[in-house]
């Protein structure tokens, strides 16, 4: 699995610099209760607003609130604190607000020596959250996760899409994150080999799912007008990350690196008291998306 | 308590009007489980990026969930989770980034019929966040409070100001939010009077603590880089109030009204992966505080 999260992270870094036109910057870092990882941020280039595509190797003794807010191996309650955790996690804002951000994040657990039942298993899931609506992407994007689930026997799409929408839900505002996509944990249902593959294929297609959006969007014309409306998104953006993700909150409480675990904040965003577009507009258009979330696929 | 505060948020309000040169916004707003407020909120102004003074009277049955945050009435468990909760909260973001942020609190809330022993309580404080350091504001802030406590027996200063410090702490960080002032909670180890004295002292202190400070800052000449830096200053503050402030958490279980909660937050924020100021740099002299916070009067 780490070997895999490294190779997709340079295939994904590789891809994503050309776009950008400009180098990421490395971080290869050391957690001192053991492991570590290697953070790629991208910043100041053509596209991207700010981008961070990270790899952790990491492993200690769990607190027992890092256990609860693991999200997984439920069945181990506070035995076998030790884990280990290895995972690739990438978050991208693109400039132009006609194109979305994304998110995805593949991930393996193990707790004790991973040989008891449910001690191990794997997680994740991508979703994409646009400022602005466009039916097109948001059914490209559910269709090649929809077929990556298809090839696999453990994979369930319309299980993981739901998953998806309940997870990535804001729960104070009554709305969705985003668009959605999949999202999947505690995955160990069939051998070891049989789980990863199917992680393994997700972490592989995720170019396939979002290059061709960002390609279509990234130079589209757009007001400023548009870009308040999109930092208004990314304050929505903050407040989920910072309030509900299970991911960020494991982080916090795990002395994990804070600029990788937070990288995921996008560069700018706002807050506006009481800001409510326009009825028929094009933001209260994806707003109603937001507010009822559709199968696309 | 109650008339107190909406008197309180008249003569506030009042006040920054004439500095900001603009009207408040005003939102009057029932809440579906049980009592309402009073909402006023500065923007495009002069002065103020943003700025809100809430008055809120609220009344029902706590969840488990939202008894636990509340972060006082240790004593009652889940018994009594019928609650009467009124307060003032007041949040000034101004857009000079010389003037500093600052936020106030006066709250009295009360379990079951309030005749246990520990079912009532009054709590506060007062608390500055600048983006740059000016010795004399924090003396002066940190001075007015403490006046206001030496008059009052059931005060304590050096407490009150330590509590601060631990309480406004962002722990992933390993810094405090800004330059503290005073916070108390649970008060009630004298009569309701002397305990409402105190609080009504402090909260018509609140203008002479603040107003001088931004009188002095709100016209300095600054660079851009100076406003990006109160940016990610802003960022910092998001990330207390949605990871760790009670008063966030409380409102968001218990269904109260989003927009006034989230009123706190700044208009725009900033964060940028790994930012750290230059050795040296006023940006440098503040973290220095904020990693060590110091005894000011």
């Amino acid at each position: 699995m780490a070997d895999m999260v490294y190779r997709v992270q340079d295939i994904i870094c590789q891809k994503l610099a050309e776009f950008d036109d400009v180098e990421y910057r490395e971080d290869i870092w050391e957690r001192e209760e053991g492991g570590g990882g290697r953070s790629r941020v991208f910043s100041d280039g053509k596209v991207f607003e700010k981008a961070g595509v990270n790899v952790s190797v990491v492993y200690g003794t769990l607190s027992p609130q890092a256990a609860k807010s693991m999200g997984g191996g439920h069945v181990l309650g506070d035995e076998d604190l030790d884990f280990y955790a290895t995972g690739l996690s990438l978050v991208l804002h693109p400039k132009n607000p006609m194109a979305p951000t994304v998110h995805a994040n593949y991930r393996y657990f193990e707790r004790g020596d991973g040989t008891k039942p449910g001690s191990w298993w794997f997680g994740g899931g991508a979703d994409l959250t646009p400022s602005y609506l466009f039916e097109e992407d948001a059914i490209h994007f559910h269709q090649v996760h929809k077929d990556v689930c298809d090839r696999h026997e453990v994979a369930d799409f319309p299980k993981f899409k739901q998953w998806c929408d309940d997870y990535f839900y804001i729960k104070h505002r009554g709305e969705s994150r985003g668009l959605g996509g999949i999202f999947f944990d505690n995955i160990n249902q069939a051998s070891q080999d049989e789980c990863f593959d199917f992680v393994e294929d997700c972490a592989l297609s995720f170019l396939s799912s979002y290059i061709p959006i960002l390609e279509r969007t990234m130079n589209l014309d757009y007001t400023p007008e548009q870009k308040d409306w999109q930092q208004i998104r990314r304050g929505r953006y903050v407040e989920f990350n910072l309030v509900y993700d299970r991911g960020t909150t494991f982080g916090l409480t795990t002395n994990g690196r804070i600029e990788s675990i937070l990288m995921s904040l996008p560069l700018t965003s706002r807050w506006e008291y009481c800001h409510s577009p326009q009825e028929g507009s094009l933001e209260s258009e994806l707003l109603q998306v937001l507010k009822n979330p559709k199968d696309w696929v």
